[in-house]
């Protein structure tokens, strides 16, 4: 049959079965989807698809599952050039024998640029489309995430002493503001304020960060609640929880996104909801660093939205959304004793729409429907720890690694097809990498 | 140089690092090993290797890096036909309304040796050369092994009641005479007696195993104290713990492999220890199924034998041991929120020697030393996720997964190479799994 009066589309992807993740969306077993403009022309059945468009590119799923790109909403980029530096320690020693100094002494523009396009490589194979990031020279992050194509949230680094890329906290806000205005027309970046933590960043450097944030309509980021000692360290300094402090500075709201959130009383739960704040749930960091188990089915019975992050490759030691979701619905299973909460469903959503919507991007990524944005990835079926398939939602969550993923579509644009990253040199990037290794650590 | 005496092997791998993982061993940067008949005959330097072996197969490692091949301790092979049947909910419904009735309906002998094949497939895609089975029809478990070449310790399940194989206990026992006597000279295959647990075997079954054990000089494996309502029902029948009623009965010993041990006191551990069982942790299918934390620290500090399983691809759902390794140095840093337990180094060997000594194996697997029979594997390091490289046990442990293995050898013969499967038709195995899913739950 032919379809004389089919409209034109950029790339039709054909042969998948279709989860779309709209909201009470069942999947489509022989599924299609139409690209126009970077935007999802059309999805459906293959003939509803065809019967409408036509594309000079159509792009064979081979039999695998179309879906969503997946949303990372926590993640310290450049931190992957120290992966494996220093494990298996005390906070403490981790960070103020390694890190800290490793950072003092390695961090600058190289660094940054490098080691951003090298966690890039690793998000994009693993079938991440969307990044949150906060780091320090965040404009070698923006031009690394510009090249790659991903779609990213990044935020400046502030806190009260210098930093690698800044002597003060007044120029680091100098930066941040010409970063806020260089980036905030962006198709793909979001410009974001992120001061460190409370016990950091001053009441009124916190003040100053939300002021920006508010002139500028982007948000703030900000590391909350993450360890017994934080909480321990601010109540010591303001006789309050890190919640309540910020509360009592009026900066609890919508347009705050609190990492980690580990340390919350039932109070601190109840304002976070009440206020709006939304939330990111990094279970492998708070693992690694023993930091806790933070109280994620409560903040999602409360309607908190809860998004799902990685963190840096120092603490996890991957940025695989797909292996941090298996360990977020096995996590809170066993600290409750209750196998019933976090089913895959809920924690696939947090990687994906709900994790959008953290990151104040839900009309445009997060799920595939006709007029957002077309970030999209085919994960491959027909392997031996994904068959048979009963349920694919539980075979995402709990079968699946980020090996898995053979094609991504970013905005529309094809950045990695059968495993082929097509915007990024991944052999030169793998070179510096063992280039900065050999400064690093000599052998 | 020409060295006109070198001895004949029958492949040399060169072109890797080499991690031997031999007590007090260090990497060899640019490692080879020579392997004969079987066996390791050389590891070494790529000079040293080569001044003493020459082979027809010389096997390049791409830069990658050479290390003994993983044993997963505990597993049920032929459930990868279930997996993604049912999850997230209570052990009660999962088992009694899901898992029970599917296999009352579905086991049988084409369902395990197909389910099996699956499984082993991904076994050896993933890097696990020694795998520890129990489940029913065990004969088309080890048919399906023999074929695929792996080392395994295999199990035919035996209760009180009918099992889908045996009318009977008494039927069991004699199958289960007749599986070791088959299989107790083979290369491969080592039988073992598998009575399920001390809630579903009466004390004379649990005798009447133990006395064939002792017989055939195998060992005897056990579901033993893995969830709490085990430990509750076992209190009311027989007024003890289940470690307890072991050892009332005389049964903990050092040929003795139990399984889980989730919910144990003092006491129980000081027993273990004393008796010199030997212990598989499972710790995603412990969290999966909400069933609770192991005491793994504790047991290893007073000397007992632990090593690593996946448990059944229903519990879990896959059997890729390096995610294993990953969640099992993760969970009981945050579970005793302390960074500095159970370090990458401890939980590697968990996977391989250690695993090695839990099943009585540790004299011929489990690290790359000459005289050792040669199973060996070689992991792709040139991935975004594993670069930099300062610690290549780190990676293993908190980066890498199974996608990562290219090649694998097993008792000397290469049964994966460059992600080929040699010895399985991985092809006719998906379309079998998609044939028993369409008869599972048609759609």
């Amino acid at each position: 049959m032919v379809f004389p009066h089919r409209k034109s589309a950029d790339i039709i992807i054909i042969n998948g079965m279709i989860l779309s993740l709209a909201p009470d969306s069942q999947p489509i077993e022989k599924g299609a989807l139409a690209i126009a403009g970077g935007r999802i022309a059309a999805v459906g059945s293959k003939e509803e698809v065809e019967a409408f468009y036509h594309a000079p590119q159509i792009m064979n799923a081979h039999g695998g599952l179309i879906m969503p790109g997946l949303v990372n909403g926590h993640t310290h980029l450049p931190m992957s050039f120290f992966r494996g530096l220093a494990d298996d320690l005390s906070l403490d020693v981790w960070l103020k024998e390694y890190i800290f100094p490793a950072e003092k002494k390695w961090v600058n523009e190289g660094f940054v640029y490098w080691g951003t396009l090298l966690s890039l490589a690793e998000l994009i194979r693993s079938g991440t489309t969307t990044v949150a990031d906060g780091y320090f020279f965040e404009e070698e992050v923006a031009r690394a995430v510009e090249k790659a194509g991903l779609r990213a949230l990044l935020g400046q680094g502030i806190l009260d002493f210098p930093s690698p890329d800044s002597p003060s906290p007044e120029e680091a806000l100098k930066k941040i503001q010409a970063f806020i205005q260089q980036y905030q027309h962006s198709p793909l970046i979001h410009p974001v304020l992120f001061p460190h933590t409370v016990y950091t960043c001053s009441p009124s450097l916190l003040l100053r960060c939300s002021e920006l944030a508010g002139r500028y309509g982007v948000p703030m980021v900000i590391h909350l609640a993450e360890t017994r000692s934080e909480v321990e360290e601010v109540g010591r300094r303001y006789g309050k929880s890190p919640v309540l402090h910020l509360e009592g500075l009026g900066l609890l709201s919508s347009s705050l996104i609190a990492c980690h959130c580990v340390w919350l009383g039932e109070e601190e739960m109840d304002l976070l909801a009440l206020r709006g704040v939304r939330v990111v749930h990094n279970p492998e960091s708070n693992m690694k660093l023993a930091s806790g188990v933070a109280p994620v089915p409560e903040l999602l019975a409360r309607g908190v939205r809860v998004g799902l992050g990685t963190d840096g490759s120092c603490s996890n030691n991957n940025l695989d959304l797909f292996q941090e979701m298996d360990v977020a619905a096995k996590l809170h299973k066993v600290h409750r004793l209750d196998p019933t909460v976090m089913p895959s469903s809920v924690v696939l959503e947090m990687a994906t729409l709900g994790g959008a919507r953290v990151l104040g991007l839900e009309k445009e990524v997060g799920s595939l429907e006709v007029g957002k944005k077309a970030d999209v990835i085919v994960v491959e079926l027909s392997r031996p720890h994904l068959q048979p398939v009963y349920n694919v939602v539980s075979h995402l969550v709990y079968s699946a690694t980020g090996a898995d993923v053979r094609d991504v579509v970013i905005d529309g644009k094809l950045v990695m097809e059968n495993r082929k990253l097509l915007t990024l040199d991944e052999e030169e990037i793998l070179a510096k990498a063992k280039e900065w290794r050999d400064k690093i650590k000599p052998s």
